[in-house]
């Protein structure tokens, strides 16, 4: 553990972003901000980190190369949106600039970006937007409306960051840098969630912030686009018919030209989404039209698509730009018993399209191009490309000249740049690739080290695939391992991937001899499932079914000791280890449940509303999905709960209604508190206490006792009655 | 553990209260409310139980004993105050009828009494008082400044319930029944304390309520007398010059005749108390008046008195009444090396006064008569008159014919009535003692028990004694026995006595064979102490001292192994345990501390104050007397937390800043919470679960593992370097 939290143990990103088509930036380990040009090969300094007097965090260089937006002082608030301090460094002069809000006011800006040409920009301040024209010019109010903690312009709020968009701003410029949309959402009839904050003060300061719950009032949401060039003038985009007058979310906002927007609005229920094609210039809005876009006349974007009996898989599809033609059925340049997921680059020159998809495994993530045009050939471009990778992430520059490669797995983690039309040319040769990381401080120090075993195995259940991906010690078959279950199960997520991880799983399953399974349920992405069959009413039933259900295939391993099977997981996977545990009896030894969901009532309406429907109306689905129902199930079971009492997404409410009714029943549990702490935790020392505490309590609990094992012979057979 | 929560093991309280001089009125097992004439021997039914809707609590019956008051569905707020609802039952009809707040309000009354004359009768409702000269009249509004939660008349706010007055209601009738005096508190200024309630609702719903930390604002307090016969007028009772502009307390309020109060106020360090006599007519106040009074000119009161070497005990003074006297020393009626603990009675016609003391032994508590003059004569009422019994209680009929007196131990706890002449007369013979409660049930419950035995030892410290309690299973001497000692060690509380308790510990000391030791710090009640000497600043380094003085003495012990030791302490004995550990390496096996203050600067301003002083001047001692800054010495100690998470006296802001601390040393401990639950545990379930916890913990610390104590033996030798 102690290795595992020193400076050698952590990979490094360098932060590549792209400048021009020829041109990166990126940070190197000791923080100084470069650029290089891949066509002379010369490396210039932006930024010289001894050079300045604070520590920042990030970089954000301008359109035009002239000044670095550096962010510091960053101080989390959810899972992504931050407080911080920003400064602008002129890269001519050497001079660095504090970025202030207006009229000398104290309040931190929320969040300041560059813009997409020379060096214009935006900052967000007491929930309204300032644009200035250049870094010089004085900032320019296009928003009145911001009322703090209550009506946002241009961020996200709490539901918007961690449910819908899932990023923090909520603002997009046109690529010309002429127009900007942004989200207006407003909270004022949402509730407000208290979380207490007892620490560092005489009397403790709670904070509130808007927090729907199932059922509850979420916020309402407008899209706007502000005119940036000339006099500014907003225009509201209009909402589909279909989600004007009711609760609506935006779950997606794209410029596909540079007066056209395309937009997801989703019903409250998320049952129906409208894929609308909005005009800048006039707020129409018209539906059905897809994501991503060519500079003529057709969208493309990953639809789901019937493949035979192993259900639907996401592939690419075509569709008319013009919303005049509708009837217009999608064209679909993939097929097979895999999904794209995701859409990197459009080159309309070579009338290429490249992607990420899950052909060549489903727990591999390769970069493929494919012609739009004919037979769609499709090309693998790193497919034995890079040694021991196999699970990318590609960002290409500009005009797709070069992409930056992300290999995130599962060796060691590398960030490489190509060229697009011979990736695999050697390093060295003229048009051979460019290591900008590999992270050898890393390798060097997991050299000879007794690193875990990975295997991949797919299951075949009733009529859909469960994947799971074993970590097994060194010379596993040789012995009766204990095993820990790591459940995730969140619908749409996938941890069965050859991404690189470096965490306390490793640990023990590199020095405490354990075998640890990660379990993907159904829906997952990846390899597509029938889940139109599936009512989603019954989705946490049957997750619990599909679990044990490779549980009891695992049990049957060679190497794997039944009688020594742990639990854990955080959130979601949290609530499900809990209902595995009460689904049986005393199946496991012990389990770990983080933060755990205990009533979808309690949390947040996107969710909980998405799986479960309006808790008015499904009151039985709700009971049944608690597990505050199941206390006396769990009465006899061996666990650990560990909670932040400042956690922003699973409130320590969920743990106190647990542990109120745990307490009823007598049950047999642990308990670890993080105060103030939120649902990602933020003081070192916390991070390294859990982690420590988790290990300790599954290396205890799944111990190999000879002199407990006969004693518990006994109680084996007290079971039966 | 079982037993002990059931019926059989519980001691009944028959409530008994005195009615006029020959009549008390008692509740039986049955919840029936009955009168008994002690001339006559007849019992006559006030109130049949089983005739009523609603189980009542509390009973009162009204002055001219035409009427009960039945308080029902109470609901604890702090320490004694609670909700409740209130009815009056009509004895001669037999009739039930709700006691309603003023204008048919849905709000609860927050207090109702009877008064000393008739049926007359006050309660506090949001705050002001209301009176009523019988049950039939209106109620007449006494006060108009009652806000609630911020200014209350009539009733203690949370500091004066728990810290100054120690009583829920802050009135006092004079004996005619024509004036009610009463304490304006108002807590305008008074930081709001917010305690958080996590359970029940879909958003948490906090509770607010005045709560002045060390350092912060004090509620202001005055004293009103209302006139209650003819038109109802008020005098405000004027402080002393002493305290006048100044931060004050009120301590204590009492009659001393039909329009003169005793009253005492306290500057806010504590350290100076100015006793005053207030005429209510005038609302002048004397000062240097004294508390117990005659009807003529003499007040009876107790006051410490050097007694030769071994420091100040409490003893009887008198003190003429007369302010304009002020210079006569006080004439002291008692001496010797014990404490007067309570006046209990004067009788004037015969000349004497009644009193307990610990004359007879340090931890008992005797009745005794002592003439008022001559040279003094005393005489032990109670010393042999009832066996196993040596801790009394003694309630005085109105003109002391008889008195109740409740032996709570070392035997079972019994209630009898004895003529005040002739106290020992056997029971049936003519003036023979009536028995109206004697816990048979609980008797036959423990016979054959294998209870623990009880010692006392005092030891010599320094220049004081220390004295403490032994609980040991029987045939002790034959083993090594496990010890936990119970912390308390609140400067002025006395946990060395006679007293007869049932509860967790004695489960350890009978069915688990533990040692159990209670240890009473200098400055305790009972025998006197030089506590002038002591600088209150060190109060709880002395402390901490002198409980580990003693448990050297204990590990002497012949019976006692001593690396099987534990501790036990709950609020500031949770602090002193935390303390005893941090202050060892190791001695301690493990400790168990409940609710424990962590840092003064968070407890209340009235106790904190008290011993350190104002945190602004005094920050090194709040700093030394913080467990927050000793977590490193923690580390590497076994101990549990426990805390109630709505905890209104020691918030659960203590605990959360030690766990903070305790997660960065990465320290051994293990942790309970009890969501909700206030200072003292309110549901059953957490109670059940609270004493388990304690004693599974404490016993699985404690046992004697022959395997391990071999292992454990190279450990000890590794600490040595």
């Amino acid at each position: 553990m102690e290795d595992l939290e020193s400076e050698k143990y952590t990979v490094h990103d360098p932060c590549v972003t792209w400048l021009d088509e020829n041109e990166v930036a990126l940070r190197t380990r000791e923080g100084h901000v470069l650029s290089y040009s891949l066509h002379s090969n010369i490396t210039a300094t932006l930024l010289d980190n001894s050079s300045l007097d604070l520590t920042y965090t990030k970089f954000h260089v301008s359109a035009d190369k002239r000044f670095v937006l550096l962010t510091y002082n960053i101080q989390p608030i959810f899972s992504q949106s931050f407080t911080a301090s920003y400064a602008i460094y002129n890269v001519a002069k050497g001079v660095l600039l504090e970025l202030n809000p207006p009229a000398g006011e104290k309040a931190l800006i929320q969040y300041a970006a560059w813009g997409l040409q020379g060096n214009q920009l935006a900052f967000v301040f007491e929930g309204d937007i300032y644009y200035q024209t250049e870094v010089s010019s004085k900032p320019l109010r296009l928003t009145a409306t911001g009322r703090e903690g209550l009506v946002v312009n241009g961020l996200s709020d709490w539901i918007y960051e961690e449910e819908v968009l899932l990023t923090y701003p909520a603002n997009w410029w046109s690529k010309d840098g002429a127009r900007l949309a942004y989200l207006t959402i407003n909270n004022s009839a949402t509730p407000l969630m208290e979380i207490p904050h007892f620490l560092g003060g005489v009397y403790p300061s709670n904070v509130f912030f808007p927090y729907p719950k199932a059922g509850s009032t979420i916020p309402t949401v407008s899209l706007f686009v502000v005119n940036l060039y000339g006099p500014a003038h907003t225009l509201e985009m209009i909402p589909p018919d279909s989600v004007r007058a009711r609760d609506r979310y935006i779950s997606m906002v794209t410029w596909i030209s540079s007066t056209q927007l395309a937009v997801r609005w989703l019903n409250r229920a998320q049952n129906q989404s409208e894929l609308c094609v909005c005009e800048a210039t006039t707020g129409a809005c018209s539906k059905e039209v897809p994501l991503f876009s060519s500079d003529g006349s057709w969208f493309y974007l990953t639809l789901p698509a019937k493949q035979g009996a192993r259900g639907e898989f996401r592939h690419i599809a075509s569709l008319p730009a013009q919303p005049a033609i509708p009837s217009v059925p999608p064209r679909f340049l993939t097929s097979g018993n895999w999904d794209v997921t995701v859409l990197c680059a459009l080159d309309e020159d070579n009338r290429k399209i490249y992607f990420l998809s899950t052909e060549e495994s489903r727990q591999s993530r390769h970069l493929y191009s494919a012609d739009f045009e004919g037979i769609f050939q499709r090309q693998c471009l790193t497919c034995n490309l890079l040694d021991d990778c196999s699970f990318f992430k590609a960002v290409f520059s500009p005009n797709q000249t070069y992409f930056t490669l992300y290999c995130l797995g599962p060796g060691v983690p590398k960030v490489t740049v190509h060229n697009t039309k011979d990736p695999s040319s050697e390093s060295g040769s003229p048009l051979g690739y460019i290591v900008l990381e590999d992270n050898t401080p890393l390798s060097e120090t997991l050299e000879g080290k007794r690193l875990p075993e990975t295997v991949f195995k797919t299951l075949a259940a009733d009529n859909h695939d469960l994947h799971l991906k074993l970590s097994l010690p060194q010379g596993y078959e040789a012995h009766l391992l204990p095993l820990l279950i790591i459940v995730d199960g969140v619908p749409g997520s996938q941890s069965v991937t050859e991404e690189f991880t470096m965490g306390w799983p490793e640990v023990l399953a590199s020095t405490h001899d354990m075998a640890l399974a990660w379990v993907d349920g159904r829906s997952g992405v990846g390899r597509g499932q029938k889940i139109s069959s599936v009512d989603p009413r019954k989705l946490s039933s049957l997750r619990v079914k599909d679990q044990l259900g490779v549980v009891e295939w695992l049990m049957q391993l060679p190497y794997i000791d039944d009688r020594r099977i742990a639990l854990y997981g955080k959130a979601f996977g949290g609530y499900l280890s809990l209902k595995m545990l009460a689904a049986t009896d005393q199946l496991f030894k012990c389990a770990a449940a983080v933060a755990p969901i205990t009533d979808f009532k309690l949390y947040s309406a996107a969710f909980s509303e998405r799986y479960l429907g309006l808790p008015a109306k499904e009151e039985h689905t709700y009971l049944t999905a608690s597990v505050l129902e199941d206390v006396h199930k769990l009465k006899d079971e061996n666990f650990l709960l560990l909670h932040g009492t400042a956690d922003a997404r699973v409130h320590f409410q969920h743990s106190a209604e647990l542990l109120s009714r745990l307490v009823k029943v007598e049950a047999n549990y642990s308990l670890q508190l993080y105060p103030d702490e939120g649902h990602i935790l933020k003081e070192r020392r916390s991070i390294q206490h859990s982690q420590r505490t988790l290990v300790h309590y599954l290396q205890t609990c799944l111990r190999h006792n000879p002199l407990l094992a006969s004693i518990e012979e006994p109680d084996e057979d007290e079971e039966d009655d």
